[in-house]
Parts: structure tokens; sequence; C-alpha cells
């Protein structure tokens, strides 16, 4: 257990930092931290629909510096950079052998255990979330499971004392017309989510805003 | 500064917790402290496209459980239980009343920065990201904000030895004929991303299983 007010601080001193101390490393120790804060998220049936790329060539932080919005100052300096991946196409959808895979081989489900999984996953995919309407729609699932390993990685940075910036903000087209080459990944495969920063600030940051809270809480019944 | 091995510890203690002791409830303190985790999270643009909605009513939670799946055990017996709502439709485009107010109110940008600002963001809606091109699209992209404080929400109560489990499977189209009547709010302004239960286990989890790390993660230059 944690001390709460230590939790609370660590969640005030995360920032979106737009410049790190490029003098500044990550230790290896932290950063298996963080990564393995992404590898024990939770994800939708646990399938995790993820692969985390470790970009610390800087010639491959160059060439994706024209796709990145507002990312001059965040790629070279920053100490770590991640590309996360979302599958995507076929791979995710409920009869792929990276969904029996993953029941088989990694959840060690049964035969007869995967095959009911199998046709639940079957009817939440194609009924009551309707994922199979669109190549976009299940491409946008898979990448809301990656949200959740990217919090978990800012927020375990941020309680090891480590700025990090998520970076949304990317030319959709063509980096994912560029980025499978750069990488060496399939894109029928997989598809870019998001992509985030780690390091340390050299700027004090903005003070922080946000909604009050009773702007975004609502409770049943009434307090 | 927190302790690596506490925090690993809080990412291993955390499972989907799927029955609750229904007798042990969390402390105001605590849970205050879980939504300000939600609250305190970063979103595109700083936007914050999400609704806390935190259901104590036992009523309402028995109208909830024919639309969420497998909840037969978690709705009744949950210490809190929240529904996580994502902005949608014209008050998530970068034109509407809501954007204007978060960059003016909230933010607190001069007007002439604020213009800069909604342009910069209808290109990224418009172009980069083509979030303008299906309704589902925005909303998709909205959900995904949500499940960052989603992800910081459980995080935050394995910390504090709380228990919890999101829940994805919901039927979508009942829920979004349902809930808004239910809960009081603006089908038009808001739709259901997720939700998810806090609490307390009775029942020891099953053995964590997860992809290794080699398997998900790539460094370039390889290591």
């Amino acid at each position: 257990m944690i001390d709460r007010d230590d939790i609370m601080e660590a969640h005030l001193f995360r920032h979106a930092c737009k410049v790190f101390d490029s003098q500044k490393k990550i230790s290896p120790e932290d950063f298996e931290a963080i990564l393995e804060a992404g590898r024990l998220s939770p994800s939708s049936f646990g399938f995790e629909p993820w692969r985390f790329l470790v970009v610390q060539d800087m010639q491959m932080r160059q060439r994706l510096l024209p796709l990145v919005w507002g990312a001059q100052r965040i790629l070279p300096t920053a100490s770590h950079f991640v590309v996360i991946l979302a599958r995507k196409g076929d791979s995710m959808r409920y009869d792929s052998d990276y969904i029996m895979h993953m029941m088989r081989d990694v959840h060690r489900l049964s035969e007869e255990s995967a095959k009911m999984r199998r046709e639940k996953f079957e009817k939440f995919q194609r009924e009551d979330f309707r994922l199979l309407d669109s190549e976009r729609a299940l491409f946008d699932w898979s990448c809301k499971q990656c949200y959740i390993a990217l919090a978990n990685m800012m927020s375990t940075a941020s309680m090891l004392g480590i700025d990090s910036c998520a970076v949304e903000g990317f030319v959709g087209d063509e980096i994912e017309s560029m980025a499978p080459e750069l990488f060496g990944y399939d894109s029928r495969e997989f598809g870019v989510a998001v992509m985030v920063a780690f390091g340390y600030r050299i700027e004090a940051p903005k003070p922080k805003t946000r909604q009050k809270m009773e702007d975004i809480v609502e409770w049943y019944p009434q307090r």
C-alpha cells in the first residue's frame, strides 16, 4: 500500500513535458518498471492488443520528426521514446490466429473454454460493440486498450520522478505509410495508436488547469 | 517519489475483480483520491472529454444489470460503481461551445491564443485524424481519453489496496437508449465510454497471465 498523499503528489507532478534534459537518462531499472506497468495493464478480454517500440536510434527519431506534431523539442531530448502499436484488421478478429494464441498459450484455456470464450467474443465484436462494422471501429477499440497501457506507463513514470509527454498529434496517413517500413512491422497487423516520451524536465511546468470536481462528477443519489 | 517495488506490487495486486465484499466500503478519502486521479488525467489538447457518474443507488444498479455483461456479482457487491461518459457529437467538434468554454474558462487562454488553438484543433480533427468523418470516429477518440482516466483511477485504487474491475462489455445500443433517461444526461452530448467497479476482494485472484516482455517490446537499435 502506498500513502495517499504520495500518489496524489505524483499525479500533480505529471504534466505534458514538451522538452527534456538531454543529458539525463532514465536508469534501466526505472525504464523496465515503466514497460512492466504497460505490460501488466488490463485489456478487453485480456487480449493485450499492443506492442511497444522503444526508439533510441536518433536517426529514426529524426525521420519521425516531420510526422509528429510539436515534437521538435521532444524527440531529440527525450531519454526514451515509445511508439505504441495497436493490433488491427484480421489479427484482432475473434477468429484470428492471434486470439487463439492468446487463449491457448497465454491464458492457457482448455480447448473447450477457448471455444466458449471465442463465441462470447464474437458476439461482443459483432453485435454488442459492432466492432466488425468497419476496419476503423476495430482499430479504435484496440487503441482504447493501448491508452490504458499508456496511462499506466505515464503514471508509473511520475511516481518515479520521471516526466513524460503523450504524443497523439501525428499525421495519420503519412505515419501509416512510413512507420511499417521504418520499424519493420506488418501494417496489416498493427497501426500506430499513440506515442509517448519519457525523460526529465528542464523547465517549470505551467500551472495545471482542470475542470472542477463538481463539474465532472455526478452522484446517484445526489450528495 | 515512490519506491519502485511498491509501485510494481500495486500493478501486480490489480486484477479484474469479479465479486466484492459487500460489507466493506471504500473510505470517502480514498474514493476522493480515485476520482481525483481521474480528474487530473491528461487528455488530448487538455479537453477532458469525460464525466464520472458514481452510481451508489442500488435500484439504479439493478436497472443496469441486464445491460452489463458478467456484472451479476459485480454490481450488487461493489463499494462504488462508476459509469464514465465520453463527450460526443457537436460538443466535441472544434467549433463547439464546450471547446470554447474549455479554452477560455479552464485553460484561460487569451482570445488570440484560443483562436489559434482552435485552428490547430480543427486541422487535427478534420485532416490528420479524420475525426469528423463519422460520428463514431469522433466518439471513439473521446473514449480513448476516457480510458486514460479509467487506467489512472484503477491504478490509484490498487496503490491504496482497493480492487477494481473495468466493465467494457455492455450492450451498446440498449445502454444508449436507456442510460440518458436513467442518469439524466443529454444523449446528444455524452455516450457511455466504459464502466468501472471499486471495492474489496473476497476471492483470491487467478494467477496473472501476460505475454512475455520480449514478445511485446522492440528496441531500436536492437539490444
